[in-house]
């Protein structure tokens, strides 16, 4: 489990050698330094047909599940995200090196994905249009062997999975700089979707200028909220700087252009677009700067070994009323992520409480806490039981 | 060769059975038609494992490469399109399925991504915002382990890729629909950069309407290009329909969910962004509805076997300049691909022409022909010699 901690995209170091004897010969043969081109080429081939002919066993395994399942099913059918959240994890757990755990996750997810659509692909609903962050998401999660379909609103999304149009569909509900979106988590109020899954994006800050030097900057440039996502950092580096709040981080670049002493706070790839030069980055005070994604499905899951259930809570508007849903968690120990308040379109006097806990309500000791909470307290409504994002 | 042109996604005859002798067991043991999922489960596990080894030992092999080449180098020092073309050549002859090409294309292309990924990314400039066809382009070709760089027009990627901001860019030059991109094919004459790749992306259409049944369907709304891309079909299967053009394929979607007797003819993505029923697809008439993108780069690289040459070829505007041109190509049996003229902006009376011819400039015959060329027509310039794109 610790092991999985480790910084996404920083390789370890190599423990291959140890591993491919069969392989060592050619290294010795040639210079340490300068290897022979072709006889590592020649190397790399061979280890292309295996891979390949794992692969072609593995997709052929696949599509075995599909039979155990029952008749020939479409992937929805046998789609299962604690199997495939176990499987990454392994990948991660095993993971040696010289290829970063972000990486390998991401080729897993791939292969996963092409084998289970065999029959048919996944069909994911999502907040389009083309190229949002939204799609990303349905990307990194159900790879590229998935069929995005955008959708016009969150509200879509939802209505098209409820109406098996889609399989799966991708919202977001969670800017770790801006906090929560509330019109997801209330479209629940009315939906009988689960939540089955979640996604997690890293977005980075950098600091952009036309000099790409520190000590010119006088003036930095920046959306309010990535201006506070860096308070720390520019208060270490520029502490003299005056920091100027703009409409976009775009709109910050734009204005960093057309000047020496004026930086910009944006993502990398404005550099880019707006021909200005990284100073530093990433800068934000916070490693875990992310957007947070939530997979909805029709179903709930089995568990994965190590899950997350999100709860929505009624609570009469009693003293006391919140307490006796929060006390038999935490007498269990169990951690919670997240209690956000709302008001409930039911009844007058009402309110709704969306709880994320840490656990699945099929194992212990979530299942007797919330067992005790329904005695007590509300309405609880599960939301889902699911796998805790890997990478 | 001709097995490389099979249909895409297409699954060939399972093959792997008799190869996987050592996995046989766990199928005889179960029945055939319900094999145990939890043995299915450790088969693939198993699997995941020898494949994720593999992969690791590719990665250190990789590594090999940039020390082969000399000094431990950015990527862009040892990416090499010609070898990667051949690598997945292979990878697509020796495929049995059950999975496509198209899908272990994309597999291979993902792992030797981020095994080159693994100093420094490629830096693939483009033109922005994300979420275009063109970022789509940069992932199939590049793979995700490159890193894309959006820019805001044709000329700032060209202008990028001269300045080594981006190792590569790439740019669209032909729309099988709307014919060339003249914007593009001029940058070259001023454009100091090289081709060193082609992607084609493919492009389908379909007949959507409210009802989903072709035989209310009394009006047909598209862009012009569309209908015209959908005449073959619409005579023989909605011969009395009227056809009515519209300024996009959006439009018409939005317009074919007001009437029951209206459809549009637009993308599949369409029908879920509008609500609608996909009454058939894909219809265009010709199957080979692609955009194609040029990759460009600094140099040119060595043949992969089977390459392609964009030439720019000045002449002077007497009779039987353009003749000169051809002819040595001709009688050596080199098939042109394509042909287009444009003003050349330098002297009066100067004409230039585009021409894509097969073979690379480094092998004969099209060695021989263009020096022929050189010596009877005006100025002949490589724009570059590149790997025919696969799939």
């Amino acid at each position: 489990m610790a092991k999985r901690k480790l910084p996404a995209g920083k390789t370890k170091k190599p423990a291959v050698a140890k591993k491919a004897a069969s392989n060592k010969r050619a290294v010795d043969k040639a210079s340490p330094d300068k290897p022979d081109l072709a006889e590592v080429r020649a190397q790399i081939d061979g280890l292309d047909r295996q891979i390949q002919q794992l692969i072609a066993e593995r997709a052929q395994w696949a599509h075995q599940v599909g039979k155990a399942k029952g008749k020939l099913a479409a992937a929805v059918d046998y789609y299962r995200p604690e199997r495939e959240a176990q499987v990454l994890r392994r990948v991660v757990d095993r993971n040696e090196g010289p290829l970063g755990d972000e990486t390998l996750v991401r080729l897993f997810r791939e292969i996963m994905s092409a084998c289970l659509a065999q029959q048919e692909p996944l069909k994911i609903g999502y907040l389009g249009p083309e190229g949002t962050f939204s799609q990303q998401a349905v990307h990194k999660h159900f790879g590229h062997s998935a069929k995005g379909l955008p959708l016009a609103s969150i509200e879509e999304v939802f209505q098209e999975v409820a109406a098996k149009h889609a399989d799966f569909g991708v919202v977001p509900v969670e800017n770790s700089g801006q906090g929560t979106i509330q019109s997801t988590l209330d479209m629940f109020l009315t939906s009988p979707l689960m939540i089955c899954g979640e996604v997690e994006l890293r977005v980075h800050q950098h600091l952009l200028s036309r000099t790409g030097r520190i000590e010119d900057i006088e003036r930095v440039y920046s959306h309010p909220m990535s201006l506070a996502q860096c308070s720390g950092w520019l208060r270490q580096n520029l502490p003299r700087a005056e920091k100027i709040a703009v409409s976009s981080n775009a709109e910050a670049a734009r204005r960093a252009r057309n000047a020496d002493d004026a930086a910009a706070i944006a993502g990398e790839t404005a550099a880019h677009v707006y021909g200005l030069k990284t100073i530093a980055g990433p800068i934000e005070d916070r490693s875990d700067n992310t957007t947070r994604f939530l997979v909805l499905g029709r179903e709930l899951f089995p568990p994965s070994g190590h899950d997350r259930t999100s709860l929505l809570v009624f609570i009469r508007d009693r003293p006391g009323a919140l307490y006796g849903v929060l006390e038999p968690l935490a007498r269990r120990g169990i951690s919670m992520n997240r209690i956000e308040s709302r008001p409930a379109h039911g009844g007058l006097w009402q309110y709704a409480f969306f709880i994320d806990v840490a656990g699945h309500v099929d194992e212990s000791p979530l299942r007797d806490a919330l067992a005790e909470v329904g005695e007590n307290a509300g309405d609880v409504r599960v939301l889902g039981s699911y796998p805790v994002a890997v990478l």
